[in-house]
């Protein structure tokens, strides 16, 4: 029932919830740590002084282990880090940036680091940096995404053979036979960010789920990629972007259909057409919005009866 | 050590070798089946009288079920197609067209049908069809891909959901490891390319086979979309395709730099600059050149190795 990542962080499951933007505030966060997994709190879509609330509700709703996600390019990071360490946050994910600039500062404030990477090169570069786990994310991932887009069922096994410390997958995650495939393929533990989207915990607009469990396979795409990489739900705002491309767009054309907003738009105010909608492939699997307790025992519960089923696929 | 999968082609492992062009003669075919596994001659390089060549020699180097890959672009089909039933084959692995042409008229002679799909949808129109299995090709394949960019980790679950028949996972599956994975997914069997062309007896030119043992992640790229998309390790002419495209290139000027026999030349006559060098993002797990039988014993015995682990693995 133990291993590296529930050591780690001293938790029941080596299961994580990515803490998305717009997604991931106190209610989902806690209500993932009740159940036995890791929840994170997602501070790149907040503000400095709304993060402090979330942690402060947080830890009235939980007194399990919770973290919080920093995306490195947060504009106003000094302030957040503040924030985290007046909060005595204990668990802290990075990503989206050099894990070298904040982990030895996090490390000696007793916090522990993960970060988030998409090549064995930065799963490298993170290890050097101290943290305590690597978290991989493949090309199939929702949001933002690797250049490289390689999937997690090769980024996994190449970044476990190169690494020492506990590694997490993520991408492509959202029942427990997946979960059971990424520990087969090297992972000490998992990631989960879209299913996680559709619970009743998440702060995601009723709207945006409801599309989720209508996405098939083939329904998103990464996109952006002169920005930052992106795997969007394709609707009118993705189709904006294709026809911008057709006409040959530059990258400051890109910028501007983008503007300010756009995944507030859509993810958190429910505008289906002009929002940005990221989600993951695994979108094409989700068909019930559940409480979050329901679907960590369904993953937890998956994942054993996969594993009891091995006995019969011996070669 | 049976399923629908070594019931259905009379076999010892579910494993089939992908029947690439340039790669799959007689001599990788025949050498897989010896080994346990299922060998396909790769059709779509070879003029039709090669193509009888190489199963006339099939035929006697084993005595083991073995079957020839038919790309259903292919130009001169009805000339392969006599030649199958002439010659007596008695598994044909279907790709890149639509299954209903000839499906019924193969089953019709007694032979075994699977068809390639990269989606869900194609794999209900494949068992509509009336094929015996279906192939799930995730994004991470090398060669010739589908356009919805699904990749094997959330393909596999979709598509085994949907359909009854027997389903074989392709693409990023080099190990033991992800043909568990991939089982433990939901496939049934799994059809192996990459790691084969890195064996001694494909008919990959040498250069090429050393090429393959240096790749790292993110040395491949799903490429030429307007096109048919294919996953090409990055050599001078992937960057060629890249410039072009950043000219603002149309279709007509990317087939005219493709031009003809692009792969052949890279593949078989190893021309690492300008020829056409189509593999898979598991190239970055495979780093010797070895004989058939070991590769099949090495991934059987990881496989079950990794079976063993799993009691340790119980949550």
């Amino acid at each position: 029932m133990k291993n590296k990542i529930t050591d780690l962080f001293g938790i029941k499951y080596p299961l994580i919830q990515g803490g998305m933007v717009w997604v991931s505030g106190h209610k989902l966060a806690s209500a993932v740590s009740n159940s036995g997994g890791l929840g994170l709190i997602g501070a790149g879509s907040m503000y400095p002084h709304i993060l402090e609330e979330h942690i402060i509700k947080c830890k009235k709703e939980t007194n399990k282990p919770f973290g919080v996600n920093i995306p490195l390019f947060y504009p106003d990071l000094e302030a957040i880090i503040k924030i985290i360490i007046e909060q005595d946050v204990k668990i802290v994910f990075t990503s989206a940036g050099n894990p070298k600039t904040y982990t030895k500062f996090f490390k000696e404030k007793g916090i522990k680091v993960a970060h988030v990477v998409s090549s064995v090169k930065f799963a490298l570069k993170a290890q050097d940096a101290g943290v305590d786990a690597v978290v991989a994310e493949g090309f199939e991932a929702g949001g933002h995404n690797g250049r490289e887009e390689t999937t997690t069922f090769t980024l996994i096994p190449m970044v476990k053979k190169e690494i020492e410390i506990p590694l997490l997958a993520a991408g492509g995650i959202a029942t427990g036979r997946a979960m059971l495939a990424a520990r087969v393929l090297g992972a000490d533990g998992v990631q989960i960010g879209s299913r996680f989207v559709a619970s009743e915990e998440s702060s995601a607009h009723q709207l945006f789920k409801k599309e989720i469990l209508k996405a098939k396979d083939g329904d998103t795409m990464l996109t952006l990629k002169e920005l930052i990489p992106a795997r969007l739900l394709k609707n009118k705002f993705f189709y904006d972007i294709e026809n911008l491309y057709k006409k040959g767009a530059n990258v400051e054309e890109l910028k501007n259909l983008l503007g300010r907003a756009r995944a507030k738009k859509g993810m958190f105010l429910g505008d289906l057409e002009e929002g940005e909608l990221e989600i993951g492939q695994v979108s094409g699997l989700i068909d019930q919005i559940k409480p979050v307790k329901e679907i960590i025992n369904e993953i937890i519960s998956e994942y054993n009866s996969a594993l009891n089923e091995f006995s019969v696929l011996k070669l």
